[in-house]
């Protein structure tokens, strides 16, 4: 699996697409904000005032989150420069995704965006830089403040041991970790992990000029057991839907057997572990949260009802559909899409009948040493 | 006419795409190679040997030049680096295009572009900056050199007098400046030439560097009239290609009438009074040249034959239909695409078989005072 090539958020703005169903992501964004602002402006005052300060969104994807999150940062920065009575800075703004990324329909939103911003006092600069973040993008010691939210758990491929293994598959009947999976399935996810956010911390680290911040939020785990099914519920249902449609034989037991997801929700004392041994960043603040559906909603009940359990699986469904439809279509193919989603709702409406409709985070704000 | 939103290649790959139908901009970028080389080296000198260069190709395009542009800069520097036993510098490269412009194809080509250059020794970043030219698009004094190609001769707008006049029209016929057009559209067109390229050197002296260089290639003129058919015979054919479905019935005179192009093809002397009367930049060289279609071919003759005549006039109207065919959709609608274009492919075979199959470019090298 080309991963690069496969791992993408549904283009275009249609009713499918990622733009219109990611709203999860976007809750995510909201309960991060005050976190990204300090550091932003932090940055913006460790760095002297520069006369241009350069932010990177990695992991932009083409959402409406992509331009939300850089404009909230230009907001808290020029507000500071008011209090501070200094102009504000020109910012280049640079937001990045995989090659496969649809771009044309971020840029196409821009000017909307430069009209909405025209009363700013500051300028900006808007520019797309595709490719991995797990590799160079940036020039040396060229960024004053980095952001990813939604991003940081997808892997750079998936663990090598999963990936090609020869049958009986080390992972039979499952796309992830889970409670039967044997140690080495999990000590693969872990390593893979491990390698991957290393190389993320040393890019960044060559990319950040020194006292520059970086604030990542990415799915994060609740347990130090990385098998409890709140940490991994939206996979395990995955799975049992692909595991009903092989009962009925719509989908081959081999096909299931041998995908793995290129993904790890690390817990919060995996991630400090690996950024203290890694040593290019002090960790400035981290906490865990939970982004649940009912913050979509305007209403607030204590228990949830029928009717929002199926609304919040519907959303759900869709949100991951939207995450996952390019990868699942080029290993499963295209025509169990839809029976395959559709039986995902199900499944994750049941869930929502005994559990909270959350997925957990972990955010963790870091500064260049 | 929302122009930023019209004025763009043909999108993708495929046969009719400016992917496919760009050979005339691929000669051009051949003929001015040696200038732009030695003009990047001498930026990079200029800089004293600046830790990251920053390079900005501004219309690039989606086509396959729009990387080989950036490609043969970096081998000029790297290859000076090299005689000069010095370290090579991290290039920032920066690919600007219109918002509509298809970034997504240029940025799905980068991974077997990265794949090519990988026994580089320096390292290299590839962004997109969607926005117009005319205008803001880069940091305050970031860039180190800029170039343009097959781009400066588009207008940001249609000149105002031309644009909204009412009828009776002043270009009665034509689709842009002719023989019988009346000495006012000629003094709108160089107008409005006039304030976009001020606004282009205004903009890009305040992006770059003291020092930084900057070639600039676009149609030109040979003559100081711009009425001389010689100058503008793709022009002229359109519009008689589109007068000929007018009698027929097959296109409103009026949408002829009111429909004129956002271009202008300076002369050498036009350009270098607008550069000398903005003052941000000194001339450094200027010339003039014609980009023909024998140059695409492998073939040497002196003559030209009848299946020659019909191939370049093939490969002429191909291209120039991968330019204009969104603004003419835009403003006669997708019916007439196939046919005028037939059409006016007839009519640059028979004036190929007259008058040499080249267009007049100009070239001018300049350096920020």
């Amino acid at each position: 699996m080309d991963l690069p090539k496969v791992l993408r958020m549904k283009s275009g703005v249609d009713e499918s697409s990622y733009f219109n169903n990611s709203k999860i992501q976007g809750v995510i964004i909201q309960e991060t904000k005050i976190i990204r602002q300090d550091a932003a402006v932090e940055a913006y005052l460790c760095a002297a005032s520069p006369d241009t300060m350069t932010i990177a969104d990695l992991g932009c994807s083409s959402g409406p989150t992509a331009l939300l999150v850089v404009s909230e940062l230009i907001e808290a920065i020029e507000d500071k420069c008011i209090q501070l009575q200094r102009q504000p800075p020109e910012f280049n703004l640079l937001l990045n995704d995989l090659y496969s990324n649809d771009f044309n329909t971020v840029f196409r939103s821009l000017p909307d965006f430069y009209w909405k911003k025209s009363g700013n006092n500051g300028q900006f600069f808007i520019s797309g830089v595709p490719g991995s973040f797990y590799g160079r993008l940036f020039p040396s010691k060229s960024l004053h403040f980095v952001h990813s939210s939604s991003s940081l758990h997808w892997l750079s491929e998936v663990p090598e041991e999963l990936q090609y293994g020869p049958a009986p598959y080390l992972n039979k009947g499952k796309v992830y970790i889970s409670k039967s999976s044997p140690s080495c399935v999990l000590d693969a996810y872990l390593k893979q992990f491990q390698r991957d956010f290393r190389l993320f911390l040393k890019c960044r680290g060559e990319e950040i000029v020194s006292g520059g911040h970086m604030v990542l939020t990415l799915m994060g785990r609740k347990s130090s057991d990385p098998t409890v099914l709140e940490d991994c519920y939206y996979w395990e249902l995955l799975a049992d839907a692909l595991n009903a449609m092989e009962s009925e034989g719509l989908v081959e037991e081999e096909k299931i057997d041998s995908f793995n997801a290129p993904y790890y929700s690390p817990s919060l004392e995996e991630l400090k572990q690996l950024i203290e041994g890694e040593g290019s960043f002090s960790i400035r603040s981290s906490e865990r949260f939970e982004a649940g559906w009912d913050a979509v909603d305007d209403d607030d009940h204590e228990t949830i009802c029928a009717n929002e359990r199926l609304r919040y699986a519907q959303g759900m469904a869709k949100g991951v559909r939207a995450v996952l439809e390019s990868m699942v279509k080029s290993y499963f193919g295209e025509g169990i899409l839809d029976d395959l989603f559709s039986r995902y709702s199900k499944l994750l409406e049941n869930y929502y009948s005994v559990n909270n409709a959350v997925v957990t985070n972990v955010v963790i704000a870091l500064v260049r040493k």
